[in-house]
């Protein structure tokens, strides 16, 4: 166990994040507001622990295997929620630390549930840090600064802890190549995100700000009343953005290297869009009687199924009102999530392909108990040990619902409320229904709920392991 | 495929099920109740079918694999729920045939779910025969008949299939005996808590439903109230009965065999009975406000715990309406279940033990990639084969459930109706919250609905498996 590299990378991971400060910071200032000084004195104070940490804990070896990889990546995530929160507490615009965590946490792993009442207070600067939060945490912070920075001599630790999927390949032959890609793709969708809205009429700032929310798929906007005050237009841009932000990004580098056949015969792809495709339908189907037009029927379904299914969470309508059907298909759509290797949440398409491919494989070594069975994903053979991690990754995270959803339940807020506030950030969607609902907000909610809302956040953005592991106690006993 | 035999065994189950309708029958006569003529005339017209159809395809040779025994028990299951449903249609108790079959699925099943409004109104022949289908599919039909003929060559298949758990071991060196054996255990615990509930001033007839129904872990009794009516005393012996008849029954074979060390020895004995104490704690605690004195608190909180964790369904109390919390508790021991070997439903402690276990051995093998990990249960090393099939067994029982809620949502019930209907039905319990609460019933569900839940009870009580198998196109084809 690599110890100073375990408290030396998160502390780079704080200077970073100071640097970054300086962008929301710039923009309070630009709008004459007084919450620029909280981030100045954030990333000051960041800025002197990390450099003074840096010098304590520098390592000599810089060698570090799959173990400190998830740790580091736990710890990196814990730290910068810790810090990312202390400007709405300094600004005094979120007065209390675990409501400012909740809303940071719920920012960094792209979730987007929030505990503000009323979002359009809010200055220009906090509004701006908190859809860069959905930004940086949509493809991973360690990602970025492994795309900047030779950080570490074996950065595909780091990337595979922090990268959501049962598998995690790279694109390029070295991590860091891999990682610069990634971000590239990432800032051109975002730019041509921002290029649309403002074409649809919205302002500079507000596009900037629901452009990084899309290409996080958070979902934290600027208007109390989400997306529901747009253009149709802006409507549809936000839908099909949010969709390609919730498909595989390896698909667009291999589009990029003209290599069409693979990035259009990738089965995780059909399977997305058909889901997409049939839940739209479904669920148009169900809600057409509460619509104008056909055509706000079909608009207001496929937005919702997108926004929910690529775990953003934004609303154009108070889908908690919907029938029991429409809102089953939205709580199954909110498990299921996106693409592996997108910046979407929740159990993610491929691993929802794996676990059903073992039960057909399961079904047919019950019929034929000697045939030698090979499940195949994408083409290519799969691994047992993918498999075996895939079944037990779907193991702890139905028990880790369950934790979550007793500890809710001690609010006295219903089973309803509980059960999908708990989908709802576990699998890093945002809103929920009853009291968690699209028109409602968390601050109703007590600390304790809050707390275990905030853990099931960053457990299921970094998909369980990387906390379990840095809290496991045998990882820390020294052989 | 030996088709002769899987439909030859089927139709001497009829027979057999024909014969014990003469009990019943009996039963109606003697309270001068006109139904006992619909329980003749269904053992009439079955007994007819079944030696003309056995005539026809009769078998010439017996053998079996695990195949054909999948099939055969999923076959007979079916059959003999069609043929129990005809006394409650034919005596106009229950005019419509979904909801006979409903009900008499529920029975079998051990669901203990009822589409009855007013259960004093019915006769006591069809009382009695309510609880009796509780008794005969608590440990199984095909077993029971199996300890009484040499039905085929290769009874272990048929065993394995009907038995719950994820390991079905014999305790006696062939399966006929092992039969016999569990047969006469459940014959005897039945008697003894006739016996105390004679004790406690119950009247024998409703002594024999009640006891029935609690060794099958039903649910299905002889009042509106269900048990809330009768002294603490009785209170008291069905909630240690409902807890006996939820343990493996192989520890009862030990005991008899003076083998103590391995009876007390059984790990899932005693994660059972800590569930069981744990969850009785925190419901006490959670209800306190609600009774009169502690002792009613710990009484109800016990059986209401022993009610639900047993998958029996009985209830003394309206648990719909004590706080979330105690809600949640109840779902969750709902999906756990009983043990392994046990009339019990749900997912069945061991299968969470093993879960549970896979859990630990894949963050070990994360932590340390080289080392062999070997799970253990009851001391015993797991083989692959089983865990990988409770893994996916898990991950197709979720599948279940959630197609399962989703039709149920057709209907227009709240999300925590449907949800905890489909909860209640799948792991055979009976009672679930809201609109299908222990004081409410399942009368008011749509046609589809009820086809949907009856479908899910069979699919609870027989493990998926056989069901998926016998439905299975690729079991059909010829070679």
């Amino acid at each position: 166990m690599n110890r100073r590299m375990i408290l030396y990378m998160p502390l780079q991971i704080l200077k970073l994040e100071a640097l970054i400060m300086l962008l929301p910071a710039a923009i309070s200032f630009l709008y004459r507001e007084s919450c620029g000084w909280s981030f100045l004195i954030c990333a000051g104070a960041a800025l002197a622990v990390a450099f003074i940490g840096s010098a304590i804990v520098h390592p000599d070896v810089r060698v570090i295997y799959a173990k400190e990889g998830f740790v580091i990546v736990a710890l990196t995530w814990a730290l910068m929620s810790v810090l990312g929160a202390m400007p709405f507490v300094i600004s005094g615009e979120i007065p209390k630390f675990t409501d400012a965590l909740f809303e940071t946490v719920s920012g960094f792993t792209t979730t987007g549930a929030s505990i503000l009442r009323n979002v359009e207070a809010m200055s220009h600067g906090l509004l701006f840090w908190r859809g860069l939060t959905h930004w940086l945490g949509g493809m991973g912070i360690l990602v970025f600064i492994m795309a900047i920075v030779n950080i570490s001599d074996q950065p595909i630790h780091i990337m595979r802890a922090e990268m959501p999927g049962p598998i995690v390949g790279k694109i390029a032959p070295k991590a860091k190549e891999t990682a610069k890609i990634l971000y590239l793709i990432y800032i051109v969708l975002t730019l041509l995100e921002i290029l649309f809205l403002r074409i649809g009429g919205m302002s500079l700032f507000e596009s900037a700000v629901h452009a990084m929310a899309t290409a996080g798929t958070g979902g934290f906007g600027a208007r109390n009343n989400s997306i529901a005050g747009y253009s149709p237009f802006i409507q549809w841009v936000i839908t099909v953005f949010m969709l390609l932000f919730g498909v595989n990004f390896n698909l667009y580098y291999l589009l990029l290297v003209r290599n069409f056949r693979s990035a259009l015969g990738s089965s995780e792809l059909w399977v997305y869009l058909g889901i997409f495709g049939t839940a739209t339908a479904a669920i148009a189907l169900n809600i057409r009687a509460l619509c104008q037009t056909a055509g706000e029927t079909v608009r207001t379904a496929a937005f919702q199924v997108s926004s929910i299914m690529t775990t953003t969470g934004f609303a154009t309508a108070d889908f908690d009102r919907w029938p029991g059907v429409s809102k089953a298909v939205l709580l199954l759509l909110m498990i299921v999530g996106a693409c592996a290797g997108s910046t979407g949440g929740g159990l993610k398409v491929s691993r929802v392909m794996i676990l059903a491919k073992s039960v057909h494989r399961e079904i047919t070594k019950m019929l034929h108990p000697r045939a030698v069975t090979v499940m195949r994903l994408e083409g290519k053979p799969l691994d047992d040990g993918v498999v075996n991690n895939t079944l037990t990754y779907f193991v702890i995270y139905c028990a880790i619902s369950a934790v979550c959803f007793f500890i809710v339940c001690l609010d006295r807020v219903n089973l309803e409320t509980a059960a999908s506030a708990v989908i709802a950030c576990f699998n890093n969607i945002g809103p929920a229904f009853g009291a968690a609902g699209p028109t409602r907000n968390y601050a109703d909610f007590s600390v304790v709920s809050k707390l275990t809302l905030t853990a099931s956040m960053l457990l299921g953005r970094l998909e369980i392991f990387p906390i379990l592991l840095a809290l496991s106690p045998v990882t820390w006993i020294k052989k």
